[in-house]
């Protein structure tokens, strides 16, 4: 059985950035909002069915927004919130280390 | 089938932390050298086996250190690299993120 123990704040980000494509995900609307197909070309070797589920836990995160563009289709982008925002500014230090000792 | 795209140093960091528990020992590390027990100790939901794997994993990226400390009887440490702790560096910045926004 699982010992149950509160997670820290901290932890709780471990847990968060550790979950598979979740750093793909933040760093590639880095540069700006995308919409699924484009998040999805971007990070070639991830499915729909688990860019939907990181998508829709980014949201309860507020870490991303889901943009609905009243065009003719509809279009619906996605963004990074300010909290998303300062997470991939976080990533980037990630990016600096691999950068420097890998 | 997968699509074969080499992934930049930045991807493979994101690979590397998103393996589940890396964080988790990387920052228990932070604060000294600790042995295998204490280690699991500090995180109460990790089994030995995923333990174990992702110690090797960590010693072959040279992000811990292996010591065999030559007492009666032997007593096997790991500790941070200087990788190790510029990583570490990078996830209490990650830490300080959540502080902020979670």
């Amino acid at each position: 059985m699982e010992t149950m123990r509160v997670y820290s704040k901290t932890e709780l980000s471990f847990e968060i950035i550790s979950r598979k494509w979740m750093c793909f995900i933040v760093h590639t609307l880095a540069n700006g909002p995308k919409r699924f197909a484009e998040i999805s070309a971007a990070i070639p070797n991830i499915s729909n069915r688990v860019l939907t589920e990181r998508i829709k836990e980014l949201e309860d995160l507020e870490i991303i927004n889901r943009n609905v563009i009243p065009h003719r289709p509809v279009r619906i982008e996605y963004s990074l919130t300010e909290k998303g925002k300062a997470l991939s500014d976080v990533l980037n230090e990630v990016g600096k280390w691999a950068g420097k000792w890998m």
